[in-house]
């Protein structure tokens, strides 16, 4: 899995049958800075996964891709390559925590 | 899975007996750039997907990959690994509309 | 999918049973060159891929990965992921035939 | 599979049911470095995968991702796209020892 | 599928029941060069596979990744997502044989 930062939204009208009523989040990786591992360092890609627990902009998320992402509730004759599974509270690298979920909106 | 502009079609006579009568359309992928989140940056890699959903070329869509490409109508037994799921409305990136489908083609 | 050029073929005489008896083509993906979208510009990495069409060195051909590659005729129990599923006549980008495959061949 | 280094832990209450109880690692894979084989190169990436072999951090690990993760015990079910299968005790390029578990913690 | 040298072996003692008995192999993929065809260029990543075919140090061999690679024999059940599926005699681009496996030893 990956973690991403829910950085907007996806309208799509015309689309799969089996994806009608799925919110669509427009996801934005996060990769622990090889450089400097109390920060993040934002992908270059954007992904857009189904949100299956609720998750919000601005927050940070955990996505699981390809076929698993149709393990997440509902999903399973859907096509669908990657679902929002997780709202992260704390991300702890080499003992620091360099992400804590209300400071992050503090 | 990825939002792209629909740049182009192939034609392929010789092909798997599963692939007969699908229309597939040459993808650009567009992630949103990461300096100016108000923009698309396009993608350098240029893919081929089947189509499901009546794109038609100069449209902003979304595509599966893998096997979850398989679950689109009629395409289980096919060896596809993407398919265009829907036909993009609106992006909205931190609040702001970057892309409106109308207004992309006004 | 995406589109390649057979560049050439392997020859493994040992290899798993269910390996035995297919062609094995080198293929180079051809990407439609995002600063010039008349041409193509080649991929970096090479990758094997089962013939499933007859296709031959010097060919444009459509090739899919992953669990999908499998669904080619005869390929459901193969430790296959990449195969070969059409050889491609034309490739149109933004309403330009940008490859022929009889020109190609002139 | 690749081999990676646990570099940290992630914490989401708020997660898929099938995700509860288990234990989430930052890894961040090691590539035998191309210019000189005698060590790793940190990758770029880091992934969050679930532990099915009581890794620690800084415990150099070997994982898998795609629907083979979901292969380890108890994940079939489970909207999982990597998981920690092994904890390495040795590694050995070209005939020469480049990593060993204990003298690693020495 | 990917063409590699077997660079190296990894031991892991404590790991998935399923993959007791497995040889790792630490592959090097080798892409034929965009700038000069006549020969290999290394890549820069370094994977972890299962042998199947009994391939040795400084080989090249063929690796299938992802589901299909659990379609060698006796991976079926194992999360496993590389295995080597053949020692390569030759490959032959554009009409050059660029790799002998014998005289590659000689």
């Amino acid at each position: 899995m990956f973690l991403a930062r829910v950085e907007g939204t996806v309208v799509a009208t015309k689309k799969d049958p089996q994806m009608q009523g799925r919110k669509l989040l427009l996801l934005r990786p996060q990769l622990v800075d090889e450089k400097d591992p109390t920060k993040f360092r934002p992908g270059v890609n954007t992904i857009v996964a189904v949100d299956s627990v609720g998750a919000g902009v601005g927050e940070l998320v955990m996505f699981t891709q390809g076929s698993s992402a149709r393990l997440a509730p509902g999903m399973r004759d859907a096509p669908v390559d990657a679902v929002v599974i997780g709202i992260v509270d704390t991300v702890d690298v080499l003992g620091r925590i360099i992400y804590q979920a209300h400071s992050a909106r503090g």
